[in-house]
């Protein structure tokens, strides 16, 4: 993504954003999120707030600290800046000074606390969730970040398994920096999380932080993780056996990859979100396992490695083309083994983009 | 830390913070934020609340998702736990149940949506900080957790410069990643946060992010980074200059040794904390570079890498033995270079136990 796709973005990202402040019934939305400042503006210091007006960029202030003077002239030419550390407060009374009468804030960032300070310097009106709405369709930069991300992790796993990375002796945090190592040495700035490595039975914990344990011969390894490039996330589960698998744990690989086809079938635009996860669901509990898939079976990806949509019972929503998605059904016995098995796709008018390309077929190694 | 350790002090924590809640007018407090959870707890999951009852463990509650089912019934052996996803409305409404007249919650963390969720289930109290002010002042399993952590930070520094790591011609990023994984080689659960390598005019730059830039022969080559264990998190910086220093680079190293040296011997207990941001500071400005030095002196640091108290002219409250911090004054003359000098350590009766063991001379590589 070249410096000035992303000047382009940001431009457009908030003239989007302005369009929705009229119907939020707010004059300007103080944006104190700082994953929404980034994404506005192209800022990625650790403190900032924004001010988007309803009459444009020549009225719309960036605030940080000192610290990040030379790094917001560079990252964020073109909008006004302002130098302060309480940005959200410094803001707020800026908003009063120019005459903003109502001001939208993120309510559903903002805490109890942080709202008093700022109700005492303007009229404040909640306004939640407007840029997540924004961002749960990607353009054109978002994809690409997300394709590299996706294309790192693919090649990190890959190479672990060509060089023997995944064997009997090995322990799961060894194999966890291993993975990450790799990502960083094909450009992520990161993982885009803490990698889960589980080996055995540790494999039925869905969120395992990985441990001095060895793998051992006829382990199911269950590896989710992720890259993260220019500020975006990937994410991909996949489990193997090291060696030849049982008959259960080739039972419940080909239960759990269905559940996961059935899920990505599901993507298409229009769909409301919680039916999406019920397709994929239905196949696990018409196996009489539903008990043992004990999360949602997605969620939005972007920017944060969790976003809207949410892929779950309790979702709202319908999908579009452009959003970006995990599809990551599990189904974990407890003391044995789990499976799951995840892609990061984007939808789109035909079949979803898989964006996560190392193959699911069983891998027995 | 042993296992045995952690529970009891989870359970000493508890202790501590019920005896805080009568002052707070509260018969209970909801414990929302994660990093309050484990510490609380020591339950390490992404999804969380902690209920803690004015009468004892007996009538606290833990709630996390099916997710971490296992995980929490491994981690906190000794309270009862209710699986749900919406923890915090679940346990707010179990409060009501339980005949919790007043229960506070953290307004300083709720944000303005949920706590007007909330609201609808019990009757709320603001009880900000509560937590934050116990975690000020470290236990004996805590410092022994930042002791570690700095010590693996020392190691890998250790290793960087003796292994030729800094050498012109080396990218800012591959020394970021090497770092990185040297600590984690040395039993480091990840980066405490994003490494900071500047070389040469980035030196200047407080909050730089590594590039591909290859470090040059006359560099300042700034390291901002850190270890974690455990869930606590080290910090230090060190500045060298690859090769001979030049007579500007030498004044400059002098005057923030000097500063840092200020500020470490400014931690005593009672030390209001304005006060010790001052000490250090006044160096600088005494030498004329006030302007220069664009952030707080330091912060202090355990389960989270900036946490309470800020050693800042906006800081607040008295320095107490136990407590942890970072002393990192830095001057950066933009589009030159900058030098910071970076300490974590524990405020004693006597002189502070400094954890950053690396050598504070300037060193010319």
């Amino acid at each position: 993504m070249s410096e000035l796709t992303v000047k382009h973005s940001s431009v457009a990202r908030r003239a989007a954003l302005r369009a929705l402040l009229p119907g939020a019934g707010v004059d300007a939305l103080l944006v104190t999120d700082l994953v929404n400042v980034r994404y506005l503006t192209g800022f990625t210091g650790s403190n900032a707030a924004l001010l988007v007006h309803v009459d444009g960029d020549a009225a719309s202030r960036l605030c940080t600290d000192g610290r990040y003077r030379a790094q917001v002239a560079d990252e964020v030419p073109d909008l006004d800046t302002v130098i302060g550390r309480a940005c959200a407060a410094t803001l707020a009374e800026l908003a009063h000074e120019l005459g903003v009468g109502q001001l939208g804030f993120e309510s559903d960032h903002v805490t109890v606390d942080a709202h008093a300070e700022l109700a005492e310097k303007a009229a404040l009106v909640r306004a939640p969730g407007l840029v997540q709405r924004l961002r749960m369709v990607k353009d054109d930069g978002e994809l690409a970040a997300l394709r590299a991300a996706c294309a790192i992790a693919d090649t990190a796993l890959a190479e672990l398994v060509d060089h023997g990375g995944l064997a009997p002796g090995r322990t799961e945090a060894e194999v966890a920096l291993d993975l990450e190592y790799r990502m960083r040495a094909h450009g992520a700035t990161g993982p885009s999380f803490a990698s889960i490595v589980a080996a055995g039975p540790h494999s039925a914990v869905p969120h395992h932080s990985p441990t001095a344990t060895p793998l051992r011969r006829g382990d199911f390894v269950k590896l989710d993780f992720g890259a993260l490039v220019d500020g975006y996330h990937s994410d991909m589960t996949r489990t193997v056996v090291l060696g030849t698998a049982a008959d259960w744990q080739r039972e419940l690989y080909a239960l759990v990859a269905a559940a996961q086809a059935a899920g990505r079938a599901a993507l298409t635009p229009g769909a409301e979100v919680p039916d999406v996860d019920a397709a994929a669901r239905r196949v696990v509990v018409d196996a009489g396992r539903g008990e043992e898939f004990v999360h949602p079976l997605g969620h939005g990806v972007g920017l944060q490695i969790h976003e809207a949509p949410l892929l779950g019972a309790t979702g709202s929503g319908r999908l579009a083309a452009g959003m970006s998605v995990t599809v990551e059904p599990g189904v974990y016995l407890e003391g044995r083994g789990g499976v799951r098995i995840e892609d990061t796709l984007v939808v789109t008018d035909g079949a979803p983009e898989v964006l996560t390309r190392f193959p699911k077929d069983l891998l027995e190694i």
